[in-house]
């Protein structure tokens, strides 16, 4: 397939802007940059800028789901190493890398440090913060509870539970080149599959929706809501995501992002969950052969994939190539369909579209 | 099914007597008869005493992977909140069970507590511990490497992964009643149940095993190898057992406890992680229509199981009635071939058998 190849001050410069025409102050409306440029580099078309502007459009500052300019609070709390903040419904991103940035604050001092948020705005792709994590050199994990509730439980027939991802993020560069980035959702595919499946007259896979009635069904046009992956295992880690939040602050599930104008007491916005581990502080310190912790994680990871399972992949390798190709290329690299969107987009925030003749193009 | 109802003294006195006779000291075989009591009582037959001993035998004290009496040595760190353990190989219910105590008072002080453990041995049932920490109020996990390879990576060929389980216990007694716990293998099936289903000739499920070259096949009888569930994702929870192993301390997956005599520097033990989180240290004070943290989620768990999906199970909702069962008759229910086991048991520890006739016998 083909690709044009887009400079990453180009790519954040639009988005930028089309952040801040909505309101979002100068380093929100840069946090949302910065996370897209992440998503379009790692190969993730999924959270790339065009959806995470849709998104905000149809359930952030376009609905009440986010606020520009909200300021995060931070609640009074006796525990030194966990700290619970309430986003105010501030951008997802800003909020997330901000939780970030403190977990790893916290995990210097302590080993480990947590950052529980209420009152959040979806934060688009959690692998990014996983990535941003683990490429300095820390062990990580998030999870959050979606914005819809879009997911049965296991052997339901309702739509109560989001796609609740969860993501971790594992310092393994030195060992193996790339962080090791586990990273997914809970239902067996997403909306947006469905979606394609129609468009493409295909059957979905066996067991990852439901019709109106509750049944399991392969037909895309019949799914009314999606199934959990790998039966009352999915569900089970899409269940901690509600728990977690409910533990926080977050409220009923089939109510999240459906805003309604009177009040009636109860919380519709998601809730995140952040942890950072300072590898030092999970080290025996004593190695086979001498190796050290890096070494050690490569003896670990080179025998898994020995012994004629030469061809597996790891998770977050596939990222890593898309980020490789981006490095070699100079810029993100996006098809033809996605550099129109941007192009629209560019004349929507009254600045000049990017021209395709002068892009360079590159066969992938 | 009928069952005999067994007193938990007497079936703790005949566990730690059994203990005992392997050279395990007072405290150790109290501990290893206190989960195994934990594990009968929530109808966890897999890890029951007759297991748990059967498992010493093969790979712990009666190889070299379990030495009786060792002890805990902790490492010197420079931070608060993490502690590191060499286990030296000490009996993994004892080591679990302080782990986790010492976890919770981490926690207490810090909002979180991790103890990462190098140099162990199978701990059991590790959603034993995570019923002990939710039933005190706390949120918990732990994961652990699996004695032995038997899972192929994700369109692999070879065992080079553990069962590699994953535990979390959640403080939902006040909400439901008993404490979710989420708990399982990220394997499909344990070998255990390919032998079952050798024994009763039936098929296996798709998807759980592949055979000797390393081909997906449902026939017990062929399986060479397991496999992880939900594709790539289950693939994922199972190599972050390793990875997190591979950073506390321990070795290649494939010669784990596989001991042979001579030195060759590796190492053979599993590891373990335990973690638990103060439900304080989350939590935002704030929730809905001003109800506390325990009436959320009783909010929050009463939304996801209404709209159709009453007949819906909860993690831990199985084990939760059991143990009402055990204690409605007073004691630890065993089937008849069971009591066979234990009382044979007796014998080989010199103890009186139990009486079966004077045993009340329970419909269930």
């Amino acid at each position: 397939m083909n690709y044009f190849v887009v400079s990453e001050s180009d790519h954040n410069a639009l988005v930028a802007a089309a952040y801040s025409k909505r309101g979002y102050l100068e380093d929100e409306a840069s946090d949302a940059a910065r996370l897209c440029a992440e998503a379009a580099r790692h190969g993730i078309r999924t959270h790339n800028a065009i959806k995470a502007l849709h998104l905000d459009e149809l359930l952030g500052s376009g609905s009440q789901g986010c606020v520009p300019g909200a300021e995060i609070i931070k609640k009074p709390s006796r525990f030194s190493a966990v700290e619970v903040w309430d986003a105010q419904r501030k951008l997802g991103q800003s909020t997330g890398y901000r939780a970030l940035e403190r977990c790893i604050e916290l995990a210097d001092t302590h080993g480990v440090g947590i950052v529980a948020v209420d009152n959040a705005f979806h934060y688009l792709w959690g692998g990014g913060y996983m990535v941003e994590a683990a490429r300095r050199g820390y062990i990580a994990y998030t999870n959050c509870t979606s914005a819809l509730a879009e997911v049965v439980p296991f052997q339901g027939k309702f739509a109560t539970l989001g796609t609740n991802p969860h993501s971790w993020g594992f310092p393994t560069t030195d060992a193996i080149g790339f962080p090791m980035v586990v990273d997914w959702a809970t239902s067996v595919v997403a909306f947006g599959r469905v979606e394609q499946f129609k468009r493409e007259g295909m059957e979905l896979p066996p067991n990852a929706a439901v019709d109106a009635d509750g049944n399991p069904t392969q037909d895309p046009h019949k799914a009314a809501a999606l199934m959990p992956f790998g039966a009352h295992k999915g569900y089970g880690l899409s269940l901690i995501n509600e728990i977690v939040a409910g533990l926080i602050g977050g409220s009923l599930p089939t109510l999240r992002s459906r805003w309604i104008d009177e009040d009636d007491g109860e919380e519709r916005a998601p809730c995140f969950f952040f942890q950072v581990i300072h590898p030092d502080a999970i080290s025996s310190g004593v190695f086979a052969q001498n190796r050290n912790q890096a070494e050690n994680i490569k003896a670990v990871i080179d025998d898994i994939l020995d012994h004629g399972n030469e061809n597996c992949m790891l998770p977050g390798q596939m990222e890593a190539e898309a980020a490789a190709l981006s490095k070699t290329h100079g810029g993100l690299l996006f098809s033809e369909a996605e550099l129109k969107e941007f192009n629209e987009l560019s004349i929507e925030c009254g600045l000049e579209p990017w021209d395709k003749d002068s892009l360079k193009e590159v066969t992938v």
